[in-house]
């Protein structure tokens, strides 16, 4: 079916709740043509501390939303989503859908030099070692090293970008990463990169930082490219472009991506995913 | 249909999660010989961001389920679905149910002498301005001043209790309480009586914290003899006096669990919530 797809068709891009905008962020800059259609579980989020099945439940029910949509490709912006559902996904759509996991392990795999690689994402991510999956595939001998952050996410959605308390959060964290002497730290959840400062002090100059996110919106350019389904044309001035929906609380969830996303996100719609 | 009640019979409690477990604690402690049978939804929680609605909906399923296992008597030990469900659920079932609200609410009426009370509590719980319905009812002249403390559940379960950071955070959600001069503060979340050393240091000796688990406890103590319910006869050795079950996660509920309460809980069992 897939050349039914259009090049003007929206991207969906979807994660738990509003991380996966650090994504649609980058997929802003690196294909500013692009229609995108953003849905945000935030009636259902955390996904991290549920199991595959459950995250695997709701992920079909988004891709489902998302598809009423028309969309032409889609962006799972959820690590936990990506590690537990993207499999089963692929196998059941027609369209192109890719994760946030295996941009960002081919990054690191590439730029580790003493192969030493640490992980931090939420304890249904490193549980599912599914990082480490794909960096053996490419690079065998590399170690990698797993860190769930629990706290880093509520710190984050507390605006705590910057804070004495994030900082000594993630010295304890990220102490034993600092001590196992990795060279390479992936940003293993989409709320992540808002902290990357803070991280990136901790962890000092020598560490590269990955972030999936740029990553991913990378090779969702080169896939549109290769697909023929890049957008040249720039939206028309009025087109509603950029459309977010959520499954819960609209108002806090669009005062959020207005601290992230700085294209003035005017509404986000609350939709009862549990019907699709 | 009361006269069919035994007073043998299992009481249910049930809660989003595992914050519902301090009510369960408490339950145990002043009831020793009441068998329990527990629900934590891990799978949808939390309910603070969820609409009344759909927690009305959640909540209803599991009633269905507890009384599949004959409850006598129902514990919503959960604040909101307390302040969102319960009083459709008194209209539906022919068994006593209560909730934590309301006895949280008479206690901190009872105990201020200064007519203000601080209520600290999820988003949720505090947008819902429930407590405040409760205490006016009761005493109309008090002021009540809710504090929402969304980072309290995170550290709670990732097990800071006593901890110079969550100490940091109370002092700056509890500021402006102390500054009220309030000499009354509801500790409106269940999680929230783990961390009651930490919040009774920063708000010093002169407030009293009112915990609504040990209130529901001795109001449910008093239902069950005013209804000819309590039951007198300890247990049998050997009895599953204590059964858990959840909709997702069993391994990290019984971790938790066992870490509230000090039975020894060897198993949770997980179940299709949305079959009832």
């Amino acid at each position: 079916m897939e050349q039914k797809l259009s090049a003007s068709a929206p991207i969906g891009v979807f994660d738990s709740g509003v991380g996966g905008l650090t994504v649609a962020r980058e997929i802003m800059r690196q294909t500013p043509n692009e229609k995108i259609i953003y849905f945000g579980d935030t009636a259902r989020v955390p996904y991290g501390s549920k199991s595959k099945e459950t995250v695997t439940r709701f992920s079909r029910q988004i891709v489902r939303f998302l598809q009423t949509h028309e969309v032409k490709t889609i962006v799972v912006a959820c690590n936990t989503a990506s590690a537990y559902a993207l499999e089963d996904l692929e196998k059941e759509i027609d369209i192109p859908i890719i994760g946030v996991v295996k941009p960002g392990a081919k990054a690191a795999a590439q730029a580790t030099r003493n192969g030493k690689i640490g992980v931090i994402a939420t304890e249904a991510t490193i549980g599912s070692r599914i990082y480490s999956e794909y960096i053996k595939k490419i690079h065998p001998e590399v170690t990698i090293y797993g860190k769930a952050c629990p706290l880093f996410v509520p710190l984050v959605e507390e605006g705590l970008w910057e804070d004495p308390v994030t900082d000594e959060i993630a010295k304890r964290y990220l102490g034993e990463l600092i001590d196992i002497d990795i060279d390479t730290l992936i940003l293993g959840c989409t709320h992540y990169p808002l902290i990357r400062s803070t991280v990136a002090r901790v962890m000092g100059e020598k560490v590269t930082l990955v972030n999936p996110a740029y990553e991913t919106a990378r090779e969702l350019r080169s896939l549109l490219e290769e697909k023929g389904l890049l957008n040249e044309a720039p939206g028309k001035l009025g087109e509603n472009k950029y459309q977010f929906f959520v499954s819960d609380g609209a108002e806090k969830f669009k005062t959020f991506a207005n601290s992230i996303i700085k294209y003035g996100i005017l509404s986000a719609k609350v939709i009862d995913i549990e019907q699709y």
